[in-house]
């Protein structure tokens, strides 16, 4: 999966697991090459892998709540940077999963999370961007997005739910406004869940095994797997068109939560520490407020 | 702090610890007769009572994200029930490591987290409770507040922001307010953390000591504390005028953060339970679902 990158590709890198799950600027995108059971970047060792990956994975936990407070508390001083985790994947690829994940590892004050459903009335009303603006994260937050402004080229193309032509431009649409964002300070980490189709199945048939999933069940979950090839084709063509500088795409392979827990905190580690927020100076006398403390 | 109830007002009560909590309707509150560094409820036995405290918080998570799931899958089929905690409390009380502390107990997916700051412009030209109504959590999920509409008679009174007459009809705006919640299924927890003065003084000079909490730091936090008694009077009066049948307060001591935890987890699994929230059967034929699954 890694790949040469030219020099002007590389600088964007925000460090090797980046590089590695990255999908190049401009490239065609086949997913069957990519191995939804993988795990790539993750260290060889002897097994069981998942025991070193949530050991790996906990490690990190400290490192990057540091990371999240500096960057809220920078933004106290007019900082403006901020980071969007944005989750895509079929159903049962755990998008859900991550983001319990993800903010068991944050202060969850600091973090903004959206889960996006079927568009309402209203949002159907509005460009298909509004819904994803007014919940952007403020300066210093951590955004994070179940679903995004991808669904409405993937569940929307494979629907049919608007022209073919008007999907092609939503492509163009959303690169240009993932620019905006990057030129406002927004670092955004767009992660696809890579789940294989075997595992779906295991993962749809667990959920039938236990009554009380069933909630989570409906039989268009059995129907949407006959779209399994057009929603790939799909995912596809999001990740070739908008992976940019501006804003990447990393294919995370997902069969193994373990793996997919891990490389998206690794991500996100890469690119928090790329931003190195730094702590204020205090711009108060700290003994001078010692002893008023102490005083009364 | 246990009192005995009129039998209307037993009934109400979700469990035991929210009896003993809970503030009488209509009774005369002084924060002095509480004492902060208490532990309520919670089971005396050899000590260290912080280890019997965290184990017995964790072996709640489990029964607390059953019940959390229930609550969401129930309001997949249009049950409208839906639990709502607000937290206030001093500075450095604990509200953010409240809000972290829940969370890690929930699908986070499930959780609509809010936490107030002081009004922007737009606010302040809307009725105080229009930003309240904005956020309340939606059928099914667990609404947090970090501060909430009482801020508009704790801070807004001891700074008088607004005139006190005003302040004094508030009170009987937010019973009504939450009068309605209640009736559209919304199961209001009022959790006010009770810090003491000597605590807050151990917990700012623990700040001022680490340069990286520096940037938490001002020195208005010093000047407010000269507001100390003005601030418990604001909150007595709150407690007492606005501990309702439909959304009473519970008074948690937080100068011990395992008990506060071990506390408001206990409250809201009080609270869940009393809800009982069912899982739906399936409207679907699970073995001809797992044929359909298993045959492509």
């Amino acid at each position: 999966m890694a790949r040469k990158k030219p020099a002007k590709e590389r600088r964007r890198s925000a460090g090797p697991l980046s590089e590695l799950l990255r999908v190049p600027e401009g490239e065609r995108v086949s997913l069957s090459s990519y191995d939804a059971g993988g795990t790539p970047g993750f260290p060889t060792g002897p097994p069981p892998l998942k025991v070193a990956g949530l050991a790996a994975t906990a490690l990190m936990g400290e490192r990057l709540a540091g990371l999240q407070e500096r960057l809220y508390a920078a933004s106290t001083a007019g900082d403006r940077r901020r980071l969007l985790l944005v989750l895509q994947g079929m159903d049962t690829s755990g998008k859900g999963g991550t983001v319990k994940h993800v903010i068991g590892l944050f202060n969850p004050s600091g973090c903004r999370i959206k889960a996006f459903k079927a568009p309402t009335a209203e949002e159907r009303n509005h460009p298909f961007l509004w819904r994803i603006m007014k919940v952007l994260p403020r300066p210093g937050e951590i955004g994070i997005f179940d679903r995004s402004q991808y669904e409405d080229v993937l569940i929307a193309r494979v629907r049919e739910l608007v022209p073919r032509e008007e999907i092609g431009r939503r492509y163009g649409q959303i690169n240009r406004f993932e620019k905006t964002l990057a030129e406002d300070g927004v670092t955004v980490v767009k992660v696809f869940l890579h789940l294989s189709y075997e595992e779906q199945r295991r993962r749809l048939l667990k959920r039938l095994d236990n009554p009380d999933k069933h909630w989570k069940f409906t039989t268009v979950d059995i129907d949407e797997r006959a779209l399994w090839p057009a929603y790939q084709e799909a995912y596809e063509l999001a990740l070739e068109r908008c992976s940019t500088e501006a804003a990447p795409w990393f294919v995370v392979p997902a069969d193994r939560k373990w793996y997919r827990n891990w490389a998206v905190s690794k991500l996100l580690l890469e690119h928090l520490e790329a931003l190195d927020p730094r702590y204020l100076r205090a711009d108060f006398d700290v003994a001078e407020c010692r002893k008023r403390l102490l005083s009364r």
